[in-house]
């Protein structure tokens, strides 16, 4: 799976946004909740699903610190920029990411249309399930997959199969059966957008996944609107088409949010530097750099995949969502917040609440 | 100047944004302004630059329309996104684009560094402001002019450069001797984005100016921050730079945001129609026109340049901002709404106020 993984990387899914607000009310309420005492107990802890340890203090101490006008770290609501990678970092991207697994399922409903994928691969090895097949044809053979799936159509009909699709794909690992990909998101994570929403961040994915790919469902999901979604693109064209204008998905790549494209595209998109950026993986560590950069009192996560049991244990050994050593090392050096998964979070996913 | 004036258009400025918001404080203000009729004068008319009459009245109706929450027209705060061009629409962009003047502007700062451009074209005809033979050099000369000017530096250096450039640069008209170029701002527009605002709008700029070039000045001018301007852009690339991360400019365009472009723009900043749209010329057309495509109530605006003694008279010959019999035609056709700078703005400049 090394290649194809490593290719498809960039055509996962989703999410987060949050718009920022001026409203002395949200000011008012954002006060009373860290610092209020007076308060119910479920208000005066923002994530109650995070253990006390070091990266939750971390966090309510960073909050506290730009948010608090007497602080020399106070940091204008406007300038309150964080920056979510989605998969493995919001939600679940093991054993493979959603996107993946949406182009493979788009082959087999468009395949009576295309009679000649029985023989043809490396459509033939997506419809027989075929995976030696499908890993030798390699990143050429994923382009030609992607390309069909994801382009040829206008950005309505896309969105229009995306939604059809996140409403009922569900996630492949039978300790999980039966459950949507939209709720194999991680509560704790839920908790910290939230927290930083009514303290008047404005919250945005920046995400490898296709953008495309994400918007349909990250409002509904995340809370995060089709505007705060930055993600990886094909290039789209205009066509007047009679006074009923569309936007037509081409199958050429426009622009891969991964890596050094994370800086790229949150330059493109939002034009200022995160104060908090939060990733999984090797894919996420220049946008780490990029927020750890600005000057002004920042803070990095990287959620560490160390759960078997509730989740999935990964590292550096793994295609999907490397964490390398050499990342380790540099989140050492960086100060950065390596988010230990089985120790610190009470609860993985939203029905764990249940 | 033609050839100029077209390969230019993409360099130009500016300008708006605001940040939706779900807080129930600005729902009642906004109910406030529109309904309630004991309220001061000047609270109840929201547009008091804006003489009574039809583009006046269709915006507030609109407004109304998607605001009343009992309306069948009623809008989500979520989905109620206006994009306005900014050269023409929010700024005056005659005698030519501001953007323009700034390139040129910057070949006289770095000329001492550049001996050679003395007896060099198209360097020597900005030194010597030799308008004939600039306008000789057509597109290529332009576009070294621009290469020299916006790329080569970090986005971080640009924004500086752009920031001591604004601060100080003046309209060269002698009739507004001493204007800042940011003094040049229509004051009934600036109303207009302050009522959609107040209104739970979320207002972005989408103009055939640079992105970098608008985004250190757009929220002080037009309170419109960085993350909602979309612009025209050179590509960038990522340098570690030993830790002191930079993103370096490159001469070579990134992407147009005019024409067929705005919607490319709009989609890929943006990720849904807007609601509202507003320009001034040929380059907004397909703004427009996909705004309108929503399938919801809409309202498409253009500001047309009529009055030759408070700002510049011009429409389907000018090249700068060109208002076409087509453009015209078009509007008529399709309910967009035209307004007469002359007649309907009480007053163009937020100067004239005083």
């Amino acid at each position: 799976m090394k290649k194809i993984n490593k290719s498809i990387y960039y055509f996962s899914v989703l999410t987060i946004l949050i718009a920022f607000t001026s409203c002395k009310e949200q000011t008012n309420a954002e006060e009373s909740v860290v610092s209020n005492t007076v308060q119910p107990a479920e208000i005066k802890d923002p994530l109650p699903s995070w253990n006390e340890g070091k990266t939750k203090q971390a966090i309510v101490s960073f909050v506290n610190a730009v948010t608090d006008k007497n602080s020399a770290d106070y940091v204008l609501p406007k300038d309150r920029i964080a920056t979510f990678d989605n998969d493995g970092t919001l939600w679940a991207e093991q054993p493979v990411y959603a996107q993946l697994l949406f182009a493979f399922d788009r082959i087999k409903t468009l395949a009576p249309e295309h009679p000649e994928w029985k023989n043809k691969q490396p459509f033939k090895a997506v419809l027989e399930n075929d995976q030696k097949t499908l890993m030798e044809s390699g990143e050429k053979g994923i382009l030609e997959i992607v390309a069909i799936t994801h382009a040829g159509m206008s950005t309505n009909d896309f969105e229009t199969i995306v939604n059809n699709w996140i409403t009922v794909a569900k996630q492949p690992d039978p300790r999980f059966k039966d459950r949507l990909f939209t709720e194999m998101i991680y509560q704790p994570m839920l908790e910290l957008l939230d927290y930083l929403r009514v303290n008047d961040f404005e919250v945005f994915i920046v995400s490898g996944g296709g953008i495309e790919f994400m918007r349909p469902w990250t409002e509904k999901v995340y809370g995060v609107p089709t505007q705060n979604v930055v993600g990886s693109s094909v290039q789209v064209a205009y066509d007047y088409n009679d006074g009923e204008p569309v936007l037509k998905r081409i199958a050429k790549v426009d622009f891969i949010d991964d890596k050094v494209g994370k800086p790229v595209g949150i330059n493109s998109h939002i034009g200022k530097k995160p104060i908090l950026a939060f990733g999984n993986s090797t894919g996420d560590q220049q946008m780490l750099e990029w927020s750890q950069s600005k000057g002004t009192k920042t803070f990095q996560g990287l959620v560490h995949h160390t759960d078997a049991d509730r989740e999935w244990a990964y590292g550096p050994d793994s295609h999907i969502g490397t964490f390398s050593d050499e990342l380790m090392k540099k989140a050492d050096s960086s100060g950065w917040h390596v988010v230990d998964m089985k120790t610190e979070w009470k609860v993985v996913f939203p029905s764990d609440l249940k």
